[in-house]
């Protein structure tokens, strides 16, 4: 089976080239039926046990949670915590420190952390007077483990970086990264972001050794409108909740409560249960088709591309990470507004792109551009896509007749 | 057509008689089938317009952003905020306005809140210093409006209430209420849970006069996971945001940024767009099956249940809420616990019923039990479901037999 056979998306769409996966994925079909099937059928709340179905939705919650501790290598599966998607999760780990944190406590992230992982930190670091600072990159943007030790005192606390960015970086060694953060103080708290790595990767958190991931299902062919917050006990114990309300309390007074234990403390109000049901089927899938096949699969477009791509003229180009394998193509026509040929790859070729910041601001400073067109790769894409791809490039003296 | 016909559900469970509406509604076929269709056909990201799927996106936000305006009766669409649930509005709310208020700031709720509605208040008002204090109710546990004079002072700045409540409660007169507090004091910000509210009343903010507003769409036959705030705009303005991430600044620099204006201010992240288009479809269908019939068909079973359990020997139960027509009938049998009897509606007749504190946790304290057995009607109830429920309570005395 083609891994295409699984997205009657581009049944619906059969012209379109979606270079968009970065953005969201489109979702398995096997995903989507479960999201209907569970409000044909179960359709119930949680938060009691009383009759079939809500007996039915509080096991499918505490399945899903076991299936997803095994996904990222993590034993207790009450550290999985369901949020609305990764911004609440990381909003969450990083509000949730605001007692943790003191005045002139240190914060590294990286500039080319995404706006979810850049600006709660931020936030947080001017509202506490704490220090946000940010890592050394190498010249491949990726973190540079030699300069670590230039950036991590005694008082850093936190470290939160992606596994990759979502715009030119290949893949940090986390590994090697952690080590070394490790040597140099073993108090801080490491926050991974894993929101455009999931899919890219293989996640062993015990491997990694990171404390805190955070990630969507949107990203990995399941729903939208769900994340995960993983954190290690320790640090969950004293995160405070952003969230109160219906679930996260077991006992309320006039003026005091009483917080339930993890995850239910992280946990207010009604959630996403429909989508938690399909990440669960979208966890199945996964392993149907095993991730390291869709790894590989998608890192041979890049290779592909980069192949086909510098065997034609491509000076008017300027291309910002074709060496590294990740499925992701950040470019622009020299000296014409990357707007206007997105427009074009989408008007006259059908290939959706991204254009623009890409959630990243300061990247993008970084880079020296202002906005890039971004053209992200993943299993649904065949090579045939590449072929129209390059063709579009090489038509790229015809923009102006096309959009004008 | 019969309103159940909307609800494919119950040929799935055709034996179950769902008494769960207040925990969460069965969804409309069409909301369901909408979900579906947005991956399948459309399943794009928002923050881009570039390609045709992208632009149909944004289209859609817009869209239903406009629909909802109208639903609640207000103007502006750009005052509507999606998030993942009442829970997350009304923490948006509370935490929000941490700046805004000052130590001693004085904070007013009622004891019958559900959760969500009251401890965000109690928590912030221990981090800031504020008052919270307790609006007085009547002996039918509504907001007694002529002893609000006695918790109003100059210092009061907010009021959060619910319009009516998750279990004993029947409709606050919020326009009533809400003039009341306006004389004693013009400056404070009235919020009203509409959680419970929104698919028992026809809401019209411009009538009530209120300040913000929350609600869910599973409540009212949509789907799970996305929520609805809606402020006034000077409020939104000055209201800080509690998720930061993508889409919600239009610029970041080293230490420094710039918030967007609203709506996208409060909106960081992927939006659970699914569930924004399937909840766009769902305010269709109410305007086709007129949500005024539909209120009066609810309140209609429970006048029914009212006239029929007066006609049996009802001395071994405990009813709280008989005489008020909010489609909620709570109880008890004497001397049993809830959880058993409960147990047995469920074991022997197929009545889903929840029992407890339905998150509530200060309620129960005022009418003097635990836990109470709630079954909460609703459009795809009949009365022949309501007869199946009489029926069993007059099997009381066989529970032992089915349970143990």
């Amino acid at each position: 089976m083609n891994f295409k056979d699984n997205f009657s998306y581009f049944k619906n769409n059969s012209q379109e080239i979606y270079f968009d996966s970065a953005a969201t994925s489109i979702k398995f079909d096997k995903v989507i039926q479960a999201q209907s099937d569970y409000d044909l059928k179960i359709g119930a709340n949680t938060h009691n046990n009383l009759f079939n179905n809500a007996y039915k939705a509080n096991e499918m919650l505490n399945d899903t949670r076991i299936k997803i501790a095994k996904f990222i290598g993590i034993e207790d599966k009450n550290e999985i915590i369901f949020t609305s998607g990764t911004t609440h999760s990381l909003n969450q780990l990083a509000f949730g420190m605001r007692n943790y944190l003191k005045a002139n406590d240190e914060i590294l992230v990286t500039k080319l952390e995404h706006s979810s992982n850049l600006l709660p930190w931020m936030v947080l670091a001017q509202e506490e007077k704490l220090k946000l600072d940010y890592l050394e990159l190498n010249e491949n943007f990726l973190i540079d483990v030699s300069k670590i030790k230039n950036k991590v005192t005694k008082k850093t606390k936190v470290i939160s970086f992606a596994m990759n960015s979502n715009t030119i970086a290949g893949l940090n060694d986390v590994k090697k990264i952690v080590k070394e953060i490790r040597k140099l103080n073993k108090n801080i708290i490491i926050v991974l972001d894993l929101a455009q790595s999931i899919k890219q990767n293989k996640i062993s958190i015990k491997d990694l050794d990171v404390d805190c991931v955070a990630f969507s299902a949107h990203k990995i062919y399941g729903p939208f409108g769900l994340g995960i917050l993983w954190a290690r006990k320790e640090i969950l114990e004293f995160l405070k909740p952003i969230f109160y309300g219906g679930g996260n309390n077991t006992s309320i007074g006039i003026n005091n409560y009483k917080l339930a234990p993890i995850p239910e403390k992280f946990e207010a109000g009604t959630l996403n249960l429909s989508a938690i049901y399909a990440f669960n089927i979208c966890l199945d899938v996964l392993e149907d088709l095993k991730i390291d096949k869709m790894i590989a699969y998608e890192e041979e477009l890049k290779k592909y591309f980069r192949s086909k791509v510098k065997k034609i003229d491509h000076s008017k180009f300027e291309f910002y990470n074709l060496e590294n394998d990740q499925p992701i193509v950040l470019f622009n026509l020299k000296n014409v507004n990357s707007q206007d040929f997105g427009a074009f790859l989408n008007k006259k070729y059908n290939i959706s792109v991204r254009v623009g910041k890409h959630c990243s601001r300061l990247a993008n400073e970084l880079f020296k551009v202002s906005s890039t067109i971004r053209a992200s790769f993943s299993i649904y894409n065949t090579k045939e896509d590449i072929d129209k791809f390059i063709e579009a490039l090489k038509d790229c003296d015809n923009w102006v007749n096309e959009i004008l």
